[in-house]
């Protein structure tokens, strides 16, 4: 582990690159009418220091795997961060004009993906602290796993923006606990604390002694002025160098720095400065009036950086030759998974499972199915939030089985304690660094966690969602930890894919589509108790999963369906045996993914649910809402309308409705 | 403010009671072959000091109002409380040996308003202790309002049990954070330190130093042997005696504490001792062997208990009387808070908007309707997650306009910090103490709040929620700031009514509706940008909003239906304009309420929205989930399918195709 750092900037250029920063990101916002003046104007110091003294980028290869990686999480900021990135050399200056409007490259919260040289999607506040623990973990993960002696080839870097309100997010608190239990020494946060807040103040809600509390989850705490370049200077070098502690600099800083009226105010956070207050700014400060105005001075000093970092990058690819030629299979596997690349053949380890009517909990061959792509997939990582012997989540095949440990990274399970929150945002930090994490936790703690799953979807990530324990066949525990509305409200989430297998075999093909979709989340929903392991000899098989939907068990003109996700189906299958008993012709649809579904061919979801069977009966042990649109005006939903209750499963299922009694029932009861 | 406590138990009944809570609990759990025993029997000396020498409670009357709260925010342990009320007599004995069955008053986790005693639901994690914050804060507001010298008729403390993981939970830290801050003295926490969490010592994930946290945090902090009957009485002596800061007492336990195998271990968390053990253990202890024993010395000692309890009722009986001759009206209105009742006639101060073109932002009415329910109903209280500026939250108007501060707490505003999910759920302990509480802040936030706003649901909170910036209209702030899934997520929420109001009169009505609910919470949508005031003598009145929908403009003979919520109703209206234009007989419908639409008589929901009209058009700048039952397989979405976009509002608009051209399109190419 070493530390990195560029002389020092001549005092007056130094001061001049802070203040094209400051002004590039005030006339930003002040040409979008629109945006958060003040934390850039009052961390354009540190921003310059950073950028100029500590940053090791390639802005010629915005995905070049060993750079350092910087996260704004006060993402308010973001005219900060895209002014850097132009004197970097990664946006046009018409970018920086074209601040908050459509298509452009500069929107409104810094997005990963959508703007060269943005490393994490923040905005949401803690947010990108959170996921930057995630990717200082990764670094961790992958330098313990692949760097050899002499052979540092994963070596960076993780620094990190924060604002009050990040510190003021119990989830940065989880974040933070976790980072100083696991020893992430190369993580560095710079705590942007200018003691305003929106409603004013932070004395009106926000009274802690921050410093003693990161000192008390094993932090390395600088105290420093943040518009003095050489003590922002020295306390990074300080923080590079404490290797064993995750660091954070508490930077006093002027919100609005510059603005003659509005620095130090909450009215400089959230809006414009206005023509007039800007201008006596810039005036005030000796500068330019002009707009977007960038001297010479900053231009050719940046010119001189570009070929630095070139530099840099160079010798990076020459260690990463070295390494190649010492260590070849070690070499290939990391550029494999720095690109985003599975292992040939991967799909090779799907497992099957036999025929059992006994069968297993979907938690369980989640498990096995786990297991068996993970000897298979070296990158396959993750942990629960201190479930695993409930989600079953354990990884024991193939290589780096160990759980990570203080110090010790070259394992591939996490400890991640009771912080289902941090735990959402490190997976996707984990999945920004190339690797494929999941999360696991009880269905129900999806909450808690959710504003993660929305940014893993936002940021088309490859983070897979575990949960199990995923209806009221939870049981006893009873209302609060059995999910109901949880189906509806994840398949809310655009983007992300929600899977609820019916069975072993469907796991395997459900893990496989979450493994091999590259592009975004996947959550999987399984269950507490047993469901047969269904005999795919007699019914469709299972691969059916991949495209959502898919007709399990048919006869020949039949004139009702069926549809059934998870648990249910085999209830819907001993329900369609009934109905035949009666004579009916019965179709019976497994509906792992809806979502998947509704991206078929038109012709397909018509093969499925043909418009003309109007008779349909959907089960699923949640609610109705977003079936609607297949149980249509005439058929019958067999669900959930409000919270459980605590009991043994069976005799709950029976109060429920979820029976072939009651199903029955249900149907004579409509007249279908 | 005063400490309470009954002079010490004699040593050998102390620990009797202990051991009769430690096996009742462990008998529970044993005859449910379901829960966790470890904790009530790590616990059981804690619970047994509090409940024999400072907790003021009246088994006679479980809603005595200044009954001290006692929260068991490690839910999972709820057999210790079960059988803790057991003793004190709320619970009969049968009730503890249906632990975990159906329809028992021994749930799986503790439920308010379910069993009797039972102050709050808990179970997930941290929530009872955020919770219990809001209690310890409604008591001082409370106090504050009504206390006058010598008549301090609101006077109780609130206890809180919490365990690792509700300290590993982001969810204490912002309450804790807050609590210290605004110096909730009479909030004593008890820190159930077992260092055992589910996948096993708590060295694993969690070596924060929480004394050191909590200290930083502006708590007092005792640190006590857990099973030493005088430290944990002196502890909270202690903690009483201290008021101008919250109190943790972090009392070493051994989990299991009694278990000769298991004690100290996780496998005496989650599931049953086993028949062996659980023997091995009342041997061991020199308890007798048979199940639900309760000694016959107890069983005296908690009768004489009774009277006092009772005693120390009708002394506050008698100090309610005194007070009530002294100040007539504050008795009166303290005793109707304490009722959950309103004051007569204040539905006459729902306030009523000119039609009007330019109109405002339903943020901006919403703020209006607040003042004027406010200055009627001085239960009216809240605040915002830092964003009241913008939410338009504050409480002008009325008394007690003041913000609480630390050690000042007669006003009715909260400054709650940045911190979502704490405010959630304390503003849960407002509504269970008779507050009528909102929290505001911004619309796609609720998922930091997500798992309070299920609790307030599951606890039939009056709790009201103000979501502003509810649409992508939020504009250049981009998609983490513009909630698209979020109507549908809320709505996914059982019992949660969830109002999107179109303009300044149905922000009225939906008010008035979420103040008049005694027994669920609310979920309010407002918009950032303006939207025009309806002229209602022109379309149907707004009080249209308590049904949940209502026709607001029809042709006769109409043959096609417009329906629409909140910002989109106006540009409903507006289609509906050019399609009779061409000829077109058109209904509009406003939809601000799903929910409360669907639990309308059946035939008036077929009135609004007859089978027989087929053509349908929904408007909602939210996802089309949950509308497909009123779409049909016919109808036409005008709605969103992915994240938003960063840009100028009405540009948004135009791309998304929520234009009357976009509509028209829409319907032309749907052929209806």
């Amino acid at each position: 582990m070493s530390g990195f750092s560029n002389p020092a900037v001549d005092a007056p250029l130094a001061q001049d690159i802070a203040k094209t920063l400051r002004y590039l990101a005030a006339d930003g916002v002040q040409a979008a009418n629109s945006g958060h003046p003040g934390m850039p104007m009052g961390c354009a110091d540190i921003a310059a220091v950073l950028l100029t003294r500590f940053l090791r980028i390639d802005p010629a290869d915005t995905n070049w795997f060993n750079r350092d990686r910087f996260v704004l999480s006060a993402g308010h900021g973001s005219m900060l961060l895209y002014s850097m990135l132009h004197l970097a050399g990664y946006l046009p200056m018409d970018e920086l004009k074209k601040f908050r409007q459509i298509g452009s490259m500069t929107p409104g919260h810094p997005e990963v993906h959508e703007v060269p040289g943005v490393d994490v999607t923040t905005g949401p506040l803690a947010a990108g602290f959170a996921t930057a623990a995630g990717l200082a973990l990764a670094e961790r993960m992958l330098a313990d796993r692949y760097n050899r002696p002499g052979c540092e080839v994963v070596d960076h870097f993780t620094y990190v923006i924060m604002g009050d309100g990040c510190n003021m997010e119990g989830l940065s608190q989880e974040a933070a606990s976790l980072a100083g239990h696991l020893k992430l020494g190369k993580l560095i946060a710079i705590y942007d604390d200018n003691e305003i807040s929106i409603e004013g103040s932070t004395e009106l809600a926000f009274t802690e002694d921050v410093n003693a509390r990161y000192e008390s989850l094993g932090w390395h705490v600088q105290d420093i002025d943040g518009h003095d370049h050489a003590a922002i200077a020295q306390a990074v070098i300080n923080a590079q160098n404490e290797t064993e502690k995750p660091s954070i600099i508490v930077a006093h800083t002027t919100i609005g720095k510059g603005a003659p009226n509005k620095a130090g105010k909450a009215s400089s956070h959230g809006e414009p400065l206005g023509v007039e207050e800007l201008l006596a700014a810039k005036q005030a400060d000796n500068w330019p009036t002009e707009g977007f105005y960038v001297p010479e001075a900053v231009t050719v000093d940046f010119a001189t950086r570009k070929e630095q970092w070139a530099k840099i990058r160079k010798a990076h690819d020459e260690l990463l030759a070295a390494y190649a030629q010492a260590h070849g299979d070690e070499a290939g596997e990391l550029k494999r998974i720095a690109e985003g690349k599975l292992p040939e053949g991967w799909k090779n380890a799907t497992p099957t499972f036999e025929a059992d009517e006994k069968g297993l909990a979907t938690r369980a061959s989640g498990g096995k199915v786990l297991n068996a792509f993970a000897a298979a997939i070296d990158e396959l990582v993750g942990g629960s939030a201190d479930l695993a012997p409930s989600t079953k989540t354990e990884i024991t095949s193939g290589k780096w089985t160990d759980f990570i440990a203080p110090g010790s990274y070259a394992g591939r399970n996490i400890h991640f304690g009771v912080r289902e929150h941090a735990m959402g945002n490190m997976v996707n930090g984990l999945a920004l660094h190339g690797l494929i994490p999941f999360a696991a936790t009880f269905m129900v703690f999806h909450d808690y966690m959710r504003p993660a799953v929305r940014l893993a979807a936002l940021q088309n990530c490859r983070s897979i969602f575990v949960y199990t324990h995923d209806s009221f066949y939870v049981g006893e525990d009873g209302p609060t930890h059995q999910p109901i509305e949880h189906m509806a409200a994840m398949r809310s989430i655009p983007r992300l894919a929600v899977m609820r297998p019916a069975d072993a075999n469907e796991v395997a093909y459900a893990w496989q589509y979450a493994i091999g979709r590259a592009d975004g989340p996947t959550a999987m929903a399984l269950t507490r108790q047993n469901l047969p392991t269904l005999d795919r000899t007699k019914y469709a098989p299972a691969d059916g999963v991949l495209k959502g939907g898919y007709v399990l068990d048919d006869d020949e003109n039949a004139e009702m369906i069926l549809v059934a996700t998870g648990s249910e189906v085999s209830l819907a299958l001993d329900t369609a045996k009934q109905l035949r008993e009666q004579g009916r012709k019965v179709r019976v649809v497994s509906m792992p993914c809806l979502d998947l579904f509704y991206q078929q061919p038109q012709e397909y979801q018509d093969a499925v649910l043909p418009k003309t069977i109007a008779k349909r009966v959907v089960l699923e042990a949640g609610i109705r809402q977003g079936w609607e649109g297949i149980i249509g005006w005439d058929g019958v939903f067999v669900g959930m309308d409000d919270f459980g209750q605590s009991g043994p499963q069976q005799l709950l299922a029976k109060k429920f409705g979820f029976t072939v009694e009651g199903v029955m029932e249900k149907i004579q009861k409509a007249g279908l």
